[in-house]
Formats: structure tokens, sequence, C-alpha cells
């Protein structure tokens, strides 16, 4: 097997051997504390799916990455997506969108219809990418996607602890709790006589103390009072420590920007994320894949040999039947489970029935006039939230503020970012009742929320992911110390039949809820089908902490 | 006195009474610690100018802002600029830009001349934008400057110790050294009974700590190894708090970023720094002022009533005069001390001897691949270092990767800024040899530096803001405790003559070196001449302190 570097394409091709072993250590990447993920496909040389058949289901990010890889390795590919738009859950809402949900009764209904002006959108499922997703950001550099700074955090934004009625600007709390902790080790450290030397300097750089070890407050924290030209301002006194650990601050996800997945430089598409999803549609279509919309499987059925797929679909009122010597379902779990299955395997089913999809809900505004953004040269210009996120103990969770077209008139905000209860609460409700509750948690961040014609009503969206049609969830809600997630995991790892059937998507990747993790199973299963990869998953398979990973480390 | 509100230039007015405390007031803005810097100008309704002439020596960001505030009220303003070109310290190299230096005799002398590739750009001085510069902020907004944010850091930027022969990933330096200093304090907290409750809770958030107290590594640091389908990552090794402490890593500015100056979000201009005078410069003179560029000051006279000024001027191989009502000189002190003074007070002249400016250099390099920014899609592809600061014991201090035209082919770096001895010693050195030091800092930070053809010397430039004609420095050194310090700064505040002759720029301001304080000045100095500020400066003042304010806290 040769390298290939197709540039028309932007793919990047690599040396490899056969062995499974090697390849494994290829997919994993290059060892080291500095590796941060590797984005290519392993891709050989020429067309070696010499036109055999792929029927791909579903046309999310994993769907649409293999409809592409698949096509230009030299297999026929057709894709059926049952909504009337390919993405998923990479979704971008603009003006006349089109919201439906499952009501009480399993019943699909339209609940609302975007009227954001024109030319404004929000992100309502992915809305960043790390610096270290390569496989994305190779992506949209080689289909033209533009990409501009995501900013997760700002020292301007604000935090409304769970267990104090106070907002506190988010320098306050961070420089302000650094400096007590570090103060409380130099005051053990003083009494063993060991706040001296290369160490107590590190501590008072670190902490923002004084001589003594004592933290008196800070410019970190910024300032009592405007600077002048006469006077220099006063950092702003500290919020104390009691008052800090009782507020709970950390318990409403306030170091998530911490963590690897949320560090900077985050990045998004320029105009919206599903320029991605739309790029990738365009380029698999390029490459031969034929995507059919409105397609709604209904059964799946393995050949007896194991070497092929039957899948009945229904489009309009009409049924169809499609086969193919290699089905990859990138269906949702719960929405997989719905469907007639036959010949699958037990475990596989077991699986299937195990995996569980994580409650999600987003509310997004539109507001008239940027606010959080200041009012610049105003005598009560003294706010200036340029992106990143404001965390509450609301139900709301998260305000998120734009990263895109700062300085301009409107903008939109997403106004709520919940999961599991909070989530199940908001869904539950009537689109008007979320956006009441959503204004109510904005409102504590923000008074300019009490005004509804700055912040209309009529402008709102909101969505339940777990009661999206097709979707069923924000992503499969892993637990990595569960012995039955393990060998759920394992086992969807692994096709049906002999290699007739694979499942793939962020919820079977390392990455649940993010895009890289879905390009990641596309590339896998790409790899298997390609007969590069093994078919059987290792004994041992690690299972992603699904909380961790989409909402940090608390 | 009336508010106005003059949509044509986006100013915002503001109802002030006349009374000099209650301008002070307004001046210093709105009290409380939520309060971060007011943008506007106090300017009253109509043109109090009356057509009363004023000349504003040097065409840098407070003259050219004086320029524009005091042509909008009404003043007849001329604005001498020795250079051939607006802006001051406010540059942006491109391809064809020549740069001057005094030699050891004190000659002007071309050093180089720009070689970047069509297109390319790299800001010498000034090169960010807090978001609470609000004055900034808002002239760019008011005069159509485009703003993308500057990204001040990354976790993917590197550190270069100053004891410690290693190059550390930044997220590594600032977990581990968290999550190690977290866990002295639980250890200690243990030993107390006292590492319970919300404390404990807080503290193993805040450094990662497992359930013990102990700090054993964290994906805050990066991963040992990527991602794969099968395994999830495990967290890169900790570094060890010994090897921490022993680096001195924090003596290389590694907590700058956390000072408030620095805080996200920042911005720059696209485009260019220079974007902001240009703008200034063409509604200045739309307002009517006239530029006259080329044109060296050499004295200034104030009249004998102290109600005016008489400046002469050369201008190619002649001598001007010009006489005006007020006089407003932005130029630096340094080179205000070279130009004859005559009828200027003992005070003011022993001030301005006082004031020294800091040495300062920067070097910047044309890099015809964005190797930083990794390979995507390559099995080497271990970094994607997107904007922020790579900082190192090295004479060259620090590296900018460009917060700019991400993903694109070519780019430019900051591959020096540095102050004090370092700059002194960079400074001294022919440029040739400035790029051969610089390249070797480069090196320990990126081995990519040791390609010629990647890194072009051809195409690399300096400069040494100190030998700079009419510069002579970076800022005013000025020093918070010192006495002499304090009564130079006061001194300063106020107009030599009665209302004759001001002193502007940041150089007189609570930001030194930064645009916001020139344009604090401007404002200031506006005001005084309006009659609506005292010109008696308070007995007691606050001296900036010009390190902290342009290198950090360390």
């Amino acid at each position: 097997m040769t390298s290939t570097d197709d540039q028309r394409n932007g793919a990047t091709g690599a040396t490899v051997d056969d062995s499974a072993k090697a390849l494994r250590h290829a997919m994993s990447g290059l060892s080291g504390p500095e590796a941060t993920g590797w984005t290519g496909t392993v891709r050989p040389a020429g067309t070696p799916g010499q036109g055999a058949k792929v029927l791909i289901l579903g046309a999310g990010v994993a769907g649409l990455t293999a409809a592409y890889e698949l096509s230009m390795l030299g297999y026929r590919v057709t894709v059926l997506e049952a909504q009337e738009r390919v993405g998923g859950r990479n979704r971008t809402a603009r003006r006349g969108d089109e919201f439906y949900e499952l009501d009480d009764h399993g019943t699909v209904t339209r609940t609302h219809t975007c009227a954001f002006d024109d030319g404004l959108y929000l992100n309502l499922g992915p809305g960043r990418i790390p610096y270290h997703h390569r496989r994305v950001l190779k992506y949209c550099r080689d289909f033209g996607v533009d990409l501009e700074p995501y900013v997760m955090e700002t020292t301007a934004n604000r935090v409304r602890p769970p267990d104090a009625e106070v907002t506190w600007p988010n320098r306050r709390v961070a420089n302000d709790t650094r400096g007590h902790l570090a103060a409380k080790l130099a005051e053990t450290l003083l009494s063993m006589d060991a706040f001296t030397g290369e160490l107590r300097d590190l501590l008072r750089v670190f902490g923002a103390l004084d001589t003594n070890g004592k933290y008196r407050g800070s410019t970190r924290s910024g300032y009592l009072d405007r600077p002048g030209i006469e006077e220099w301002p006063e950092p702003a006194p500290p919020l104390s420590f009691e008052d800090l650990v009782n507020s709970g601050f950390w318990k409403a996800r306030f170091y998530q920007p911490v963590d690897y997945l949320w560090q900077a430089t985050m990045f998004q598409p320029v105009g919206g994320m599903d320029h991605i999803v739309r790029a990738l549609a365009r380029e698999a279509a390029r490459a031969g894949a034929r995507i059919v919309l409105g397609a709604e499987v209904r059964e799946i059925e393995i050949d007896r040999g194991g070497r092929g797929t039957t899948v009945t679909y229904r489009k309009g009122d009409d049924e169809f039947c499609a086969d193919a010597r290699h089905c990859v379902s990138n269906i949702p779990i719960p929405v997989l489970r719905t469907v007639g299955l036959t010949r699958f395997s037990h475990p596989f089913e077991q699986a299937l029935d195990l995996v569980q999809f994580e409650k999600t809900c987003k509310v997004g505004w539109q507001a008239n006039r940027r606010f959080w953004e200041g009012d610049l040269g105003g005598l009560d210009d003294t706010e200036g939230i340029y992106g990143g996120i404001s965390w509450t103990g609301h139900n709301i969770t998260q305000m998120w503020y734009p990263s895109n077209d700062y300085f301009s008139d409107k903008g939109t905000l997403t106004g709520a970012y919940n999961f599991g209860g909070a989530a199940d609460t908001l869904g539950k409700m009537a689109p008007d009742k979320r956006l009441g509750l959503a204004r109510e948690g904005a409102v504590q961040l923000h008074r300019e929320f009490e005004d509804r014609k700055l912040v209309p009503d009529e402008q709102g969206v909101s969505i339940a992911w777990h009661k999206v049609p097709y979707q069923l969830g924000g992503w499969a809600a892993w637990q990595p110390h569960e012995e039955a997630h393990k060998k759920a995991y394992r086992q969807l790892l692994q096709p049906e039949g002999t290699d007739a059937f694979f499942v793939t998507g962020d919820q079977i990747s390392p990455l649940p809820g993010w895009q890289e993790g879905a390009m990641m199973s596309a590339h896998y299963v790409t790899q298997q089908i390609l007969g590069i990869m093994p078919l059987t998953a290792p004994e041992e398979v690690a299972v992603p902490d699904s909380v961790a990973l989409t909402q940090g480390l608390y």
C-alpha cells in the first residue's frame, strides 16, 4: 500500500503496512504528551471500492463524512436521510426554519417557526470546534469553510452561583478564588517557615499575593473605579472567601473552560455551523454519492450470508427497497431501536437497548441591540461582553454571547443550554413557557431581558433535542465504569453479519456530542469496510465519560 | 451646558455641570466594582472653539484624537508631524516600508526595508485592544474600523522557562502548577482534618484533584496519546512540581495574560493596527484639521502673556513659524527635550528632564508556511497554535503568533518583543545580527526556524523603538513610588503659560504604552482647553506603574 495525496480534495494519505496492529497505532496517532489528535484517514491509493454498493443511513456529520470518504474510494454510495435537510444535530436556525417535536402521544408536531431577522442565525447543535479536533478543522480547510474564533470565556462574563442570589463578573470569581487559595497555602507555608525562595515567588505571582503572602485583591479582578488621568484605579475589593465558598459557584460549571475540550483557541464557521454539513454534502455528491432526503428507514435486513443488507424505507407515501454490500447506520441509537431489524445478533440488540441518549435543550434569543457589548461612549458604559458564557444555577444553566459580528446592531444569544433534569423540565414545556422560564434566568444575568421589545418573545426559539424526531437526544450517555456499557460499546464497534452493517456517529466514539467524534467514527468504519481495520474490536475498550466530555469535570 | 448627540460622528455627549468636581467625577466615570472605563468625551453643545487656533505637535494617537475632538468643537486645528506618515508608534509594517534608526553618532540612517509578501503585515507598535479600553473601541466602531479577536493565549502556546532547557506547552505548565498547588493546600487541610465539605469540593474542581486530594495529572494538560475509537487517552503525565518550580517559568511573564489588561476578549483591527490612525486622521481632516507631514518642530515659544504660542518648524529645507492660541504637544518627552523651549517654567523643564522612555524592540518574521498551525491531516500533525504568545527566558522574551488569516498559507510572527536590558542588547545590534539572535530564540521554541527558506532572513524586520527618530522609546517609564515622579507627573498634567501649552499622549496617562491612555489624555487636554476641566491638577495624583502596565505583575 502506498501513500496517496489527492490535491483535489486535500486528503493526505499515509504509508501504512497491512497489519492491524500498525493500523491501530496509526489510527491512534503518534505517542507522547505533545500528541493532540491526528486528522487523516488512512486512505489507500486508487479506488478499492470497485463500485461496491454502500447504503448510509442518516446524513449527520458521520454519515456525510463516510459518504464522502467511501465515494472517494470508489464505492457507490447512497445516503438515506429521513429529514428534509442534511446535518442531523448540526443545525443552525435562521428565519423561516420550522421546528418539530414529538408531542406526549409521540406525534410529530410543528412547534414554532424561527422569526429571526434576515441575516441572523444561531447554532442549536454543536457550536464550537477545539483546536485539537483536527479532522473537523481539516475538512473545513479543505472544503473552504471559513472559520473564526469562538470565544469560550471572557472575564466580563457573569456568574450566578447556585447557592447565592448574586451576579458576579467572571474575573472576580476566578481571580479572587485563586488569590484566596494561594493565600491559604502561603499561610500554612509561613507557619512551617516554608514561604521562601522560588516557591514563595511563584505563589505570589500565581495568586497576586502581597509580600506577606496575603491576598488583598488585585486588578486581575478589575477596578473599583474607572481609571482617570489623575488617579490610577484601586483593584475591585476582593469577594470574601466565605462568600465564594458558600455560593457554590464552581457547581455551575465555572471551570468548564479550563478543560482541554474548551481551551482557547476554539473556532466556529463564519455564518453558521451548518456550513460544515453543507460542504460535506456538496463534496460527497461531487464524489458521486447520492443523498435522498425524506427517506425514513423502516426495516433493515441482513442477508443470510451476512455479506449484504436490504433496507426498506418510506419516502412520501411510497415504500422502497434498497440493497447494498455494506450498510452504515448513522441513525441515533434510540431511533434505530424503533426500526425493524432482521437477522441482527442478540448482543447487538442488547447493546442498542442499553444506550440512552442525554436530554438537552437550547433556547435562542434575538436581541435588537447588543446591550451586553456595552453602550460605547455612554456614561453607563460599564460592560463589554464579547462572546463567552455566563454560568448560572438557574434552569437555563448557561447563556452564550455571540462570537460573531461584534459591534453590529443586533445579535442572537443562546439563552439556555441545559442537561438532565433541567432539560427534562424545560423540554416538557410548550415553547412559549420555555421562553418564559428562560427569560427569568436571563433577567438574573441581565436586567435588559425584562424589555420584551429589546428581546422579543416572538423571535425566541427553543429545541428539546430529546423530543426531536429522528434525533431523540443530544448524545449517547456513556458511563465509563459500567461493565454493561463496556460490553455495549465494544459490541457496537463491530459490524453485524460478517461485514454487512456498521454503526457510526459520535454515539460510538470517544467524543460523544462532538463532530470530531462523528468524523473519527466515520473514518474507523471506512477502514473496517476497506478491510484494513479489524472487524473485531479489542477485548478491552475504553468507554467515554459523556458527562465530563460534554459538560466538564464537575 | 446641555447634552449633544452628533449622529454623524457617533459621539455621545453628556450633561455635566460646570463645577470641576462634578467634571472630575464624570471623567473618572461611575463608581463601583463593575465600572470598567468610560469612553466618552464630555463634549458640550455647539462649537465653543469659535475658530480659535490650535497647533498640535505630533500626529500620534493622542495628537490625532485631540485634532479630531478640537476640530469638532470649532477650533481651527493644524497638526505638525515630523515624519512622512501619521501614527507615531502605531505602526504596521508592510512591503516596501523603510526603517530608520539613529546610529551611534545620532545620525538618522535607513536600516532596512520591509520585504514581506504583498498582503502580509505586522503591527510593530500597539498590537491589541482590551475589551475595557472603551475609547479605542468606540472610535473604531464610529469610524468603521473592523475589529477581530486578538488571541492573547492559547493553551497550545509554548513556554521556555528561564532556568531550564525545556519547552513545555502552556496547558501543562498552567494546569500542572495549579494542580500541584491545590494538592499542597489539600495536604495541609487534610493534616488539620479540614479537607471537607464545600472547600474540599471547590479545591478538587479547582485543581483537578482526586478524591484523596492528590494531583495525578489531568486532561486539562492535554493527552499522553491521541484519542482513538477504542481507547480514551490518558492525561499527559504531570510535570513534577520540582521541575516546575526550578524552571522559574513564571519569571518569563507566563501569568501576564491573567492581568486585566490582557484578559479575553481582546481585539485587533482587521488588516493592521494602523487602520485606527488612518481613520482618526481621515476624520480629523474631515472635521477641518490640517495635517502637515514632514514638519519637524525646532522651537516653541510661549507668548509673554502666557495665552499663546509660536512654533518654529522645519519642512524640507525651509523654516516656518506658526502661532496659535493653544498648543498641544504629542511629542514624546525625550524628543521634546531636544526642542528649543522659550518661557517654559523651570518645574516643567525639570519634569521633562526626569521622564525616561523604556527601551523596547520588536522583530518580525515572514513564514512561508504557517507551520505552528500544524500539518492538518499529516501523521505528524501534533500542533495547532492559533494566536497567542510563547514565553521564553531568551532575549526575544516572547513570540506572537498571528490572530488573523488562520489556516491560510503564509503568515507573519512577532519574533521578539523585549524590554530593558534585553532590548538594549538587541537594539545595539545591526538588523541582520538582531535577526540572528532572534532566530536562535525562535529555534528553541520551534525547530522549523532552522529552515531559512521557510523563514527567510531577507523578509525579517526589526525595530528598536528607543533608536527611532522622533520616538526615542516605547513609553514613559513611570515609577509610582518615586516622589520625583509624582511631582513630574503632576507638573505635566498642567499647561505652561496660562493655558498656552499642553502635553498629551499615553506618556501622561494612567496607561503608558496603550492607545487608550493616549485617547484618555487627549480628552483630558481637550477639556482643559474648553475650560471645563481645571488647569491645575490635584495635589495628589497617582503615577502609573509602567512595568506592570506593559509587562504584567511579575
